[in-house]
């Protein structure tokens, strides 16, 4: 790695962001094929009895209107220009797009002071929903409605994301890996804190067990973020110097997003589901939406177009847009509410 | 592309139609596997107890007789040389093969007088059944019932296709998107014309609602042309500089021609449907005869033969008829009329 | 092909013979992969509580013992150096290895009188169990009770093989393609037959509707040669200039074997089973008998070994013979009788 | 095989060890894809609710306390420096990382007195759960329950393995094969020995009847063995010059792993289940206490590390029991006997 990086307090922390995201651009298989998005296919319609102009992809989410529901999901931030670059690229084409964003973990901000810019994206994004991120695991950690508030603040953001990563902590060597009694202290964050809290996975999906957990916690955002797309056990796995495989072993552990969207499916009245992970076109997109998702996030294929500049990253977008609209032309649904929980658009489940 | 295509008007819906046989030629992948036949195993008869010779493959279509089940697919038609001679060559071999042949899209000939030429088959053909052709689409663009039957005479037709292509459409820079209102369009149309009205899609198949929809309006012919065969989809992304995959991405979007044909079923005693799309031998017609179809067309696998010469066509068309006769013989089915519709004749449906 | 043989009456029949023989050992393919017996797995008894020494796979059929269910299919026959080894080769082994051997079709012996000698197969196999061989459809050009007592005179046979072979003659040019009011002469055969008859397929199988026609005429021997094996569809294909593939289109046409096996299971009572058309080894034996046969054939393994030497043909029916005698072992079962139908030994069936 | 092994009285039993070692060092082939164990998938919680540093995988088996429920299956002993340095290692591991571990068979030791040595491990393993090994189909070959006590008492056991192996035996030229009234004498042997005893298989696993047998018997440890790790039919194929490739075809019979424990379920209330048997990391070993074992055998993936220091064979148990907590951890689950059993942890059953 040919980047400077400071030594002192959060140098672990600030370092390791740098080093996944060299991981994820060197090796391809980080990104696990997502092969449950492509065993459902959709109803074609020959006769959509539509305009495609006028297919409106817009929603509304946590008050703010999106031009479709795409969130760029929670990734970066610390003291380093390539974080930097890539958060600020971000902010300013989910300005320009109209789509959601998250920031990475904020607990470096916390560790040093330098770390704390890569955060502040309010500035680039005047109307977009923004939404801070804090691991739930620091909880047990010294962690609490503090630091929760501060992150917040600090982006500017419409929410804060806990995210839950077990997975990801157990196969590092130096891991946080008390998980015990994280349920209610995410509900008290939740009672605690002024604005929306959201809670994610990072890769692994959540059972039904964990969402009915959340929702008796009154959590009314729960974003899967499940198996099939990026996996942070082969990431962590190729990042230390694992001999025995253990983040290979589990590489592909955890609950296939569209299986997830389904134990999610019966909260859906008293929680709203973001999908995430795996999705990788505007088409597993309008599936996710079927499936029940309100807002559709995706990570990894957003990072390469950041590292190189704006445009690249609203291109990518707006092609997205374009997918996802396309399908909803296809399907003969003139509007997100049309495709929302619709699963008779599914033709088949193949196997 | 070496053709010299003429300035001026139409020279756009005239020379896409030439890009598209290149396009065919060159990418085989254009033509998708047709995985869906393949599943169906029909059941052998050791005991056939028939005559092969005798056995009987002709059938009445539109008053017309057959030699056999097989319709050309609609294909071509424009001011150029090389669709001129397909479209002859086409012509004179479904006179000589007895079997029946639609037309491609016929726009063109509203936009370059010197189009017309090439849909003036009947001289060729005087007692093969001929179908004209229009995209339904049009009729949201200027098109009306005079269109429809200027199209119909210039070919001497038995009847007129309208294609429905909203994917085609769609993914093209240039696509003609409006296909709103069109259900009841295409139902006026019938009305006013006065030869039987066929509606097509072009390779992604009729939904269940579709055909609902188009018996709703009294159309008595319906040809699925689902997925699995020619992909408009890939093909306009070959063609285009389509940077962001638009095409590729829905490359196998539609409902597989038997999906199709099943979903057509229950409205057989109303409609009179045909299967296209992925039928590439005897075998595929005699399934697609089995599963309800009361004709069977081909597209592109006539597109090479008919570059090459009329005898090319009719000795590919006897070939087909060979497999087909084969298939019946060993099914022990002696005419057409016990094939149709005789789903016992599957063995089985593997997965 | 190097060999020489003869010109005049006949030629036709008996060169085809040599022909055959030569695609088989130089094309691969036309042994189908027999996938439907590897979905099948039997149950493994830790304990069989027997001693493998005394597990005795001997059967009794038509009246002759058998040191287990063998029957070396029907192959060969005609005038030629060739067949004249393989058939002497086989018969000799037969009676060494004390299993049932079946001769290739006879129709030759009736066109050239230099053919008789190859079916002359009693003086090297006294204590054998041996079946003649006559095409059925032969019964529509001019055959009838006559020439059947000559082929088993001919041969010394315990019964007559008629075999059914649809798909053979409807891809060759000069097929005999009239299968028209078989079934009933297949009957009379029987009624006015001194001996057994048997009747088989070669590598298609049997359907419901098959096996039921031959039960009403009174047939109390089927061989099912199914699918799975020998192809003669491809093999026809290679042998002649098939340009337009017809043969090959068909190479996979048939019933495979396990499934006409079970086709047959309710006529068990009034008809004896042979399985053959792709059993491979003593486990594809065992499979058969379990599925309700009483002897199990194989042609093409044993082909090879024939050209070569007594000794060697031997050696292949004895390492059967040892596959066969330790999958009952291992299923714990000390007789043929308690593997015969014995469903209960199938552990699963794999998709 | 550069070894140099001394002539006389049980020289071929010897000597066959060092050669199955060598087989399995040189054809990765012998250890068959356990494609069984990967067909299930587990349920994720992202929200464990525990401390992973927390998490029990410690286990009580037949009064010895293990670190995790992990068996080093039965592999080797006898009169040579590589199989004495295999069991030190083995044995001075499974004391120091606190698991248990099984001998290979005894019968060296009653034909050869210099082979003794490398069974007395309980001077390496004070306190380890060690099991001797007999083969089961000695019983009809002259053993007894002396040779069943003198094998006890060598290892210092705390329990004697009668292991089955039929097929084994009967895919070896010189194989013992009267297997005939064992059931019997393996219960006469449970009544009179004075330790437990446990009954193994090596491979094949134990079908329903098999293990109802063992229970009748009052057999209260079956370790089931089954199919899809080491293939000790394809170990013989190769060791001898099996030109018929009778061990070839054998080499995946069997009961899946995964399937014998299913098989045995119903019986869990009377006897102890092991799973072995393509064991290959710490996930299928909590899939199989998830399907009813208490007890987890590996043995192939043990050996290389035996071969190089008993620090190798350390780290690998270890990496292992990390994998085993990890699973653990992610499902939820705070120690073993939440493990045990638990069906609601399978997510699915993949096909
Ligand atoms: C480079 C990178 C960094 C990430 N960092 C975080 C993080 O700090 N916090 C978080 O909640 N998720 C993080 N994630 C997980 C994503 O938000 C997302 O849940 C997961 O990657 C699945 O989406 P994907 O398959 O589209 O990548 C990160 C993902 C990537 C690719
Ligand atoms: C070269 C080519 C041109 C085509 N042009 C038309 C057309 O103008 N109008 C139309 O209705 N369908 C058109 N089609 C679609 C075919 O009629 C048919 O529905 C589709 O290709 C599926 O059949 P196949 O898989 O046998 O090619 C065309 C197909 C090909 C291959
Ligand atoms: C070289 C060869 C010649 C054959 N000739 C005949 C024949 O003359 N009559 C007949 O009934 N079957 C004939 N058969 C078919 C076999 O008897 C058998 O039904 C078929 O090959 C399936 O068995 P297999 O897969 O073990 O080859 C022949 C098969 C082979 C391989
Ligand atoms: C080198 C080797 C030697 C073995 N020897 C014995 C033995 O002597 N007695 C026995 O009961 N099992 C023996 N086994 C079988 C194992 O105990 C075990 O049941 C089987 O290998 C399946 O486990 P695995 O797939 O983890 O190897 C042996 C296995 C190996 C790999």
């Amino acid at each position: 790695m040919t980047d400077t990086v400071q030594d002192g307090v959060g140098e672990l922390t600030n370092s390791r962001k740098v080093e996944h995201i060299r991981m994820i651009e060197q090796d391809s298989g980080t990104d696990r094929d997502a092969r449950y998005f492509d065993r459902l296919r959709l109803t074609h319609r020959a006769l959509p009895e539509l305009n495609l102009s006028e297919v409106d992809p817009s929603v509304e989410f946590m008050g703010r209107k999106l031009s479709f529901p795409l969130l760029i999901s929670s990734m970066t931030g610390g003291d380093h220009a390539l974080v930097r670059t890539i958060n600020r690229n971000l902010a300013l084409a989910a300005q320009e797009a109209g789509v959601a964003m998250g920031v990475g973990s904020q607990r470096v901000m916390f560790e040093r002071e330098t770390a704390r810019a890569s955060f502040a994206l309010r500035q680039y994004a005047p109307d977009a929903l923004l939404l801070a991120n804090i691991g739930a695991v620091q909880l047990n950690y010294g962690f609490g409605i503090e630091q929760c508030r501060a992150a917040v603040e600090l982006v500017g953001a419409d929410g804060l994301y806990l995210h839950l990563n077990a997975l990801q902590e157990a196969v590092q060597p130096e891991g946080d890996i008390n998980f015990s009694g994280l349920l209610h202290k995410i509900g008290d964050i939740r009672r605690e804190l002024d604005c929306p809290l959201l809670v994610k996975e990072v890769g692994c999906g959540f059972s039904s067990e964990d969402i009915a957990g959340l929702v008796s916690q009154g959590i009314e955002y729960i974003d899967v973020a499940g198996q099939g797309g990026t996996s942070w056990s082969r990431i962590e796995h190729l990042r230390s110097d694992d001999r025995h495989e253990l983040g290979m072993l589990f590489q592909d552990w955890g609950i296939p997003t569209p299986i997830a969207l389904r134990n999610a499916a019966p909260y859906r009245d008293r929680t709203q589901i973001i999908a995430s992970g795996g999705l990788r076109n505007g088409v597993d997109m309008a599936k996710s939406v079927i499936l029940g998702a309100r807002l559709c996030g995706m990570a990894a294929p957003l990072l390469k177009p950041a590292m190189e500049s704006v445009d690249r990253v609203v291109e990518t977008i707006e092609a997205l847009r374009r997918e996802f609209v396309t399908a909803m032309f296809l399907l003969g649904v003139p509007d997100v509410a049309h495709l929302y929980g619709n699963e008779r658009l599914i033709l088949d489940e193949m196997i």
